[in-house]
């Protein structure tokens, strides 16, 4: 439709209207007075339609992610610092550098500017976390793109971010390499981003203490590739929670997984809600968690390293490698009993980032 | 909220369905079954939280754009075409060749599968396409993401396709190296691609033969690099259109443009329309032109090969640079005044890509 000209179109909007996203004067506005306030470098400023880089490794990572988490704003973070830790987590699972992100943003019209200030602020301040133990590299936000849809065409604001990392050294991180007898860690308690968003929505009545694991983890990521040169595989446990993690690293290596159910690290908070709740922990999103694969001699080693990281005090050894085999992860109980994981058929919770 | 399970959730669904962006067994099946079934390559196939990639350039460019274009399915394109073209259409304005794509979907719950397909296919061909003419490059999609929100959440379908392209080249090709006397020149047709997104909107009730311009600019880059090796700066002219465009140019370039209206390639068709809609052809938003700064004496060389070129057989050279200046455009119209172009303040069209 051609958008009506209304109060919103004021120089002094407060609020996204149609014409910041029409490649026009409001365009530059929004870019000049609020995006680039936050987020310039020398890069970015140029404002061409890609950003022209210089880069020395051979071997990078590429990924990207969309953000659609309701609500935007949560105990321990918001939609901003999501995609960039839901980003740079990805790129650390490679063992890279998280070099340079793209920011994209799909903006609903009547979305309250001061939001989306916050929103960038957040975002500054999780790169500059991440940048005070990047290997040396000056992570920026380079290339971006912003568009607004009429209201009621999107839910206030939608995020992709994109990604490339570098690779300095010659080792290959990936699942295909994880071996028989690797030990399998985790970084601390599961399930608790799940439930601080949860909490928050309309439709659910009850209060929690719990805050989002919402967090950066290159710099624990760092610490474990320093205390061994024999990490396999990693891999961070959002959507589908640590099970999915599992069954697909399982699937991935054709090795068969024990999992020791006590070793799990689980908040007193989050087993009482997700009994109240009929829920299962291990299916939970976590936007903090790594999981990691190692040689054996080095897990005590790497959890040592671990342990001492701002992200990783209540890291454990959760389980080990059993064999070759069709892709399965057994989940010894705590009641003595062997469960085997799957993946859910239906969801237990949507728009969780 | 918690999705209610309803006949949607059924395996035989016939459209999205929340569970399908869960990541539990319903996201590996769309996954499999619809999205790898037509983008399947060894790096995506492999479902690794980023992709790793081995590349040998040390200067590469990396972009971004997120597309929201109602409707999806319009004459001359989808937004699936439209997501690979504008993608790929920014990384060759620096005279990169596309390398690696990623693909990134939100999906509106009671989305039907088979038009998701239907785009997934237009992407395809579109990468079918550019790869008969990508300098020996093999581009594909190497890392995606999916989500999907509740019903009312999203408008059916929003793509993000971020991009690295390569430049085995030292020459540097942007706005800053625009040099006084450079030739501008231009593809072909504009205003084509907005007229056919507006003919299709229920607001709208008019019938139209224009169909949008959205292309692939890669062959038409590489024929125009080809012909000269002074080309000093490209962009292709979206938002905005060719007045955006040139604008940025001016001013990036801190020069003065001289365009001649007249030159201006604008089909009969859009010239009636726009004087019927009120609208001026040079604000419109186009997919496939791009407008070339390349050294004067090469200008005729370049004009030539351009029209060889499947998109390049109504080019012109529209104007030249005239002057060192504060970044303005002069427009020579085709009654002897002169104008200067500005960005305006207010859209003519929102959603157009």
């Amino acid at each position: 439709m051609l958008a009506k000209r209304n109060k919103n179109d004021s120089p002094q909007a407060k609020v996204i209207n149609i014409s910041h996203g029409d490649g026009g004067l409001k365009t530059g506005e929004l870019i000049n007075r609020c995006i680039l306030k936050y987020l310039k470098n020398e890069i970015l400023e140029k404002l061409e339609d890609s950003a022209s880089l210089y880069i020395e490794a051979k071997n990078i990572a590429f990924t990207t992610d969309s953000f659609v988490v309701e609500p935007i704003f949560f105990p321990g973070g918001d939609i901003g610092k999501l995609s960039i830790c839901g980003t740079v987590n990805d790129l650390v699972t490679t063992g890279c550098t998280p070099f340079v992100l793209s920011l994209s943003l799909i903006l609903e019209e009547g979305f309250p500017l001061k939001d989306l200030e916050k929103i960038l602020i957040s975002i500054r301040k999780t790169i500059e976390e991440i940048n005070l133990s990047n290997n040396g590299a000056d992570l920026r936000i380079v290339t971006g793109d912003t568009k607004v849809v009429p209201k009621g065409f999107a839910d206030k604001i939608f995020i992709n971010t994109s990604g490339i990392g570098l690779n300095q050294s010659n080792i290959e991180i990936s699942p295909p390499k994880i071996k028989v007898n690797d030990s399998i860690l985790i970084n601390g308690g599961i399930g608790e981003h799940g439930l601080a968003i949860l909490s928050q929505r309309k439709e659910f009545n009850f209060k929690t203490g719990l805050v989002s694991d919402c967090a950066p983890l290159n710099s624990l990521v760092n610490d474990i590739c320093k205390a061994s040169d024999k990490i396999h595989a990693m891999r961070d446990a959002t959507r589908g929670g640590l099970a999915r993690v599992l069954i697909e690293m399982a699937q991935a290596s054709k090795t068969t997984l024990k999992i020791d159910k006590a070793k799990i690290p689980i908040k007193k908070e989050v087993r009482g809600l997700c009994e109240f709740l009929g829920m299962d922990p291990l299916y939970i999103a976590n936007e903090g968690k790594m999981v990691i694969f190692v040689e054996s001699k080095d897990g005590q080693k790497v959890l040592e390293a671990m342990k001492k990281n701002k992200y990783g005090k209540d890291s454990q050894i959760i389980g080990k490698v059993v064999k070759k085999g069709q892709g399965i992860v057994v989940l010894n109980t705590e009641i003595g009993t062997k469960r085997i994981l799957d993946l859910h058929y239906s969801e237990q919770l949507p728009r969780i980032c």
